[in-house]
């Protein structure tokens, strides 16, 4: 998405450790305007699949997810993400790995919201592991929904989670991918 | 505002303590054309203020904030909430005392999205002790900017948060006032 990869090539910045700092436009000051038209970009490319429901898991996913929603006409759920949940029978849970924080955090759906004839797209502002969305499918997995696949805003590329999901059959779309962060430069992946 | 009450009375579901769980259309499930109504109500309500830019908190606060600054066509920030945070030379930060969790936070901005000529929008999902609000206006306070008040989703008029941002001169702008959850039944104000 050309929008967005020139928001990235001008306000993205390259810190130690492959980390892209994008709190300019999506995950601390967010542009309105650029996550709707993220969202339309993403009903677009699922307008085929069926979807019912748009999950996400605070915060950072919130904005794209909420216009995806808006774009769709579909409810929007943003899984809540806990230090520590106790187990609870009206939850469907599962533990999602931090390798930025180097913590694990417990992330969480009320199972009120969910139903079985649901087909769930999975939006996140990130994937670079893939944690958070193998956090989201194992819940799709415990409550036996539907998945039409995963809207990532920026894709890294050159980490494991974007070719984990594809090995996996998980339709995968990213609007940005970025092939490398070497030396501070923001390669994207050639289309 | 008639369509979120009527949400409220549908889907609100009342809890121990004085809690009004909205998790079915705004603070775990989401509506996204609710919310840019309620954007767009914000926006109708604040047109004259010159605001520049809009702050909230994750993570509740980020849709009809996002929504807002859609209607508005200004950016979004969304303050950073920690268990704990060193003091940082480049982040506005303040403690925000959580009732409901008997918790303080930690919120910060970052200073490289504020600016002195700024001229702000509050916007936060609920107001009941008004935790959040005095937070963001501590920073606003120490960043020397502007405030053009605070535009809430549901107000608990029954707790002190909305007299005294009053008091202090604060428009206070409410889409729903709750009088009352006595007896588990949901009391608007009158109109």
């Amino acid at each position: 998405m050309r929008e967005l990869e020139e928001k990235i090539r001008e306000y993205g910045t390259v810190l130690p450790g492959n980390v892209l700092k994008v709190d300019a436009f999506l995950n601390h000051q967010v542009d309105p305007q650029l996550m709707l038209h993220v969202g339309q970009e993403f009903a677009k490319l699922f307008a085929d699949e069926g979807v019912t429901k748009i999950w996400t898991v605070e915060s950072s996913g919130i904005a794209p997810a909420v216009m995806t929603g808006l774009a769709m006409n579909v409810p929007v759920i943003f899984a809540r993400k806990h230090k520590s949940l106790t187990l609870n029978q009206n939850m469907y849970v599962a533990d999602v790995y931090s390798y930025t924080k180097k913590t694990t955090n417990r992330i969480s759906i009320s199972k009120k919201y969910v139903s079985p004839d649901d087909k769930v797209l999975m939006i996140d502002d990130f994937l670079a592991n893939g944690q958070a969305v193998e956090g989201m499918l194992e819940i799709a997995d415990q409550a036996g929904v539907d998945v039409a696949g995963a809207g990532i805003v920026i894709e890294k590329s050159f980490q494991p989670g974007a070719k984990e999901l594809r090995d996996r059959g998980i339709r995968l779309e990213s609007l940005a991918r970025i092939k490398s962060l070497k030396d501070n430069q923001i390669e994207f992946m050639p289309d």
